[in-house]
């Protein structure tokens, strides 16, 4: 392989490409990045976790095509520290990567492209399109509420399945059991008959990093086992969550009879502030909600108390609730209208919050004992 | 006490305030401000960790004078959170401080102002005035080579003391075995008959932090054992490091012979290039000295090699010398012109930088076996 490429181009790319690389392997070439120089003057860039995999292509002058394996974290700090504007020449010979930029020359260790591993990708027979903006809209509206729970494996990811709701949907759930977060968009032509799937936390947080840089909509092909995002130069293979997610529909209430609505900024201000004097162990904030008027306050043994009216709209029989402030504000922070509707039941019972009913995201947020 | 204070003035205070605070504190009060109402319309603020001490005033309405102590860090969290513009109303009594702006209210826990220690300052004979831009320049080129080994106390801080060389100059030193840095200042009024001085590092990087907002000079009191910086409308006071200082003027070389002149950034930047490649274990960069070019390079058993040449000035002997390159690139980093001067003597002997002979700076730097 002979190869040269701007430096620009070759930053970019495996800026990406390495953040699928673990910091630490046991298997050796899991540190490196495939580089597959084509004679049709493209490079591939491939780097994989076994169970992510990433794959870009870059335009170059290929003089000589072929394949190695060098160390993705040292070629992208090389690449990062090269000068602006520089032609990065590389080169592979005898075990080496030869990587040359102005006066400076780096002699790469190496690992044979052949023991690269590559996920089986197998039949992906269900294939749609999504706007770049509405995957956007799924992870970041949902994400924050995925578990880090290990043992609850099936919890770890965002949990995509079609409905008729009685309208044909796609709905991406995600829950760790005291919040959870629900966004519903039209189905996409192709998506009828797509198995439930749970997409893990680490293939949404690359992806989402992805989709910055995409302008028009990525094409998914997906099976029970594994999916596949085309993102135009990147395309992004993940295996799936071998579990059954929940069934979610059932903690959904849908008799919450008290409705307060209530200005989001004001309310995560409120709660922003009185949790100040949460210590780790107490985050809890209670709400007192009375007509048009909300108390949130803290105590803390430990600080002492504080406590924040906030106005809103509500005429149902008052009611003492508690949350955990962190959950609120995760909530709140989704929320880009100028209104939100908060439903509750009682003191026990999960609280739905959402902007209105035509709303594409839906939380469930558990009460604190307070 | 009993004051109304802008919530602006309160919080950019509190942010220097509490940074003196440490995080985990044995004794409570530590974690305590100590907030101090005058009937004349100021508050002193004032923190301590029992060997730094700062106090700070600021304007305020004050309706009853008095004093308390409230956790540090939970009172700047609540400053930084309340809104923009407001007036914060503080008021102390049976054993709480309430804090009240807009609609939120803060019930806090304080501990008694007379259980507040003060350092005693006891007298300080030595006063000077010393321009901030100079006490930045001190601190800037000197504080990377403090040592960090608890063991060494003595090098955990910089050391100050006064000369004739053969003018009367004030020096500023600091080392950790590896590396030296020195600055040079003419003596200011007052300093001559002044005590060696050990600064301790955490005295420093605070006075660092409130010089950025220092116009002015600032003035020095200083005894064997305590410093006080009086610098406007803060004061910090400090115990000093009570060991000797090792003489280190006998680790400056003044024999070596091969003198390299070369351009900082150039270096600076292929020193930071082919030190991608060493691991932390290897952190050593060989420089080959030759007829007015200057070969860079790292090898590493597990990444493979990397070498860049770099023009320079040089017309002794060739030579071959290793370095860390972390604290080859600490140096280069303070250097500001386009040239610096590299002396050198063999490869086993420590190393002259700076940027010329009338430099304020000097830095000598230990090679490493290559």
């Amino acid at each position: 392989m002979k190869a040269t490429i701007e430096r620009a181009t070759l930053l970019k790319s495996l800026g990406h490409v390495q953040s699928v690389v673990e910091r630490r392997n046991t298997i050796p070439i899991l540190s490196n990045v495939l580089i597959d120089a084509s004679a049709d003057g493209t490079i591939r860039l491939m780097a994989t976790d076994l169970d992510l995999q990433i794959v870009e292509n870059v335009q170059a002058q290929v003089e000589v095509a072929g394949a190695t394996t060098v160390s993705a974290h040292t070629l992208f700090d090389i690449a990062r520290k090269l000068p602006e504007g520089s032609q990065v020449r590389i080169e592979a010979a005898d075990g080496k990567m030869l990587v040359q930029a102005g006066r400076a020359r780096f002699n790469l260790q190496t690992l044979p492209r052949d023991d690269f591993p590559v996920i089986a990708e197998g039949p992906l027979p269900t294939s749609f399109e999504l706007p770049a903006t509405a995957l956007v809209q799924i992870i970041d509206k949902t994400r924050f509420a995925i578990s880090t729970e290990e043992t609850r494996y099936y919890l770890n990811g965002i949990f995509l399945h079609v409905a008729e709701d009685p309208a044909p949907v796609l709905k991406a759930a995600a829950t760790d059991g005291h919040r959870l977060a629900r966004v519903t968009v039209a189905r996409p032509d192709g998506a009828e008959g797509m198995p439930d799937i749970i997409i893990p936390r680490k293939c949404i947080a690359e992806l989402r990093k992805l989709l910055d840089e995409v302008d028009g909509s990525v094409h998914i092909d997906l099976s029970p086992s594994k999916i596949r995002f085309d993102l135009g130069n990147a395309v992004l293979t993940s295996k799936l969550i071998d579990g059954t997610f929940p069934d979610y529909s059932r903690v959904i209430p849908t008799g919450n009879d008290k409705l307060l609505k209530i200005d989001p900024r004001s309310f995560e201000e409120g709660v922003d502030r009185v949790a100040t004097i949460a210590t780790e162990k107490t985050r809890a904030v209670k709400m007192a909600v009375e007509k048009d008027k909300i108390t949130l306050s803290v105590t803390s043994p430990e600080n002492g108390t504080a406590a924040e009216e906030v106005p809103g709209d509500y005429s149902s029989a008052p009611i003492e609730i508690g949350f955990n402030a962190r959950y609120l504000l995760d909530i709140l922070g989704q929320i880009e209208g100028d209104s939100v509707e908060v439903h509750l039941a009682d003191a026990a019972a999960p609280t739905l919050i959402r902007e209105g009913e035509k709303a594409t995201a839906l939380y469930v947020l558990m009460p604190m004992r307070v």
